[in-house]
């Protein structure tokens, strides 16, 4: 869709981090993580949120997010996974095309929603981008 | 699976507010909502979280939690949605059988995660539920 940010990242357009490309998604480390590892599942087709998410996305973004959640966790060493999918500028959805969170956490990491950002070094992101990568099985 | 309380639920062992069911999901009431209307769907078979999540309970259950999400939209006016996975007890995860939160949203509603609860008057989940269910389509 013309004007999307996430449409223009999955076409190439705007530069991003992939950790995970299919025929039908496109999975990219969030550029103001709420932990270091976390990434974004952007659907290839676009629908603005859960609200109206294609049933076609609806049945392969959670088999898409597992294979993701378990390379995070094998290659981060974390002690758990959040998925969050925010729908509605009141839910705290920012761009209008709709993206599944997978935060890692750790014990007493003092993660809370909506979160304060952790910042990545130069080259830092695309540091975990190959760990989890390398851990897609 | 035994001693598991969402299983239980599930059976109809312990009681619940069912707001959705279907051969292979069920979703009730949260008791400790973060918002009014807040609902857990919870796949019938048994699995901890998204790192083992069953590839049919997968391929399903954001069918179901859209469905769902577009009844709470209908039934309470509410603003947005937040649908929420915690996996592991490190990112908050409590009942080790695969849950999904959908929390509905409003404009300035201060939810914010982990959140506060919020307490039902007697009989006000089941009023949310009636709601929510007349709005199932």
């Amino acid at each position: 869709m013309d004007n999307c940010i996430f449409c223009m990242i999955i076409d190439g357009k705007i530069p991003s981090t992939t950790v995970y490309e299919d025929d039908d998604f496109k999975a990219i480390m969030d550029i103001s993580p709420a932990a270091k590892g976390h990434v974004l599942v952007l659907p290839k087709k676009h629908c603005a949120d859960l609200l109206s998410i294609d049933p076609d996305v609806a049945s392969k973004a959670l088999i898409v997010a597992s294979k993701i959640a378990n390379a995070q966790k094998k290659a981060l060493n974390c002690d758990g996974i959040n998925l969050l999918q925010n729908s509605g500028e009141a839910a705290w959805q920012s761009v209008f095309h709709l993206h599944i969170h997978l935060i890692p956490r750790y014990k007493d990491d003092n993660v809370q929603m909506p979160w304060t950002h952790v910042t990545y070094a130069d080259g830092e992101a695309a540091e975990y981008a190959e760990k989890i990568k390398a851990c897609l099985e």
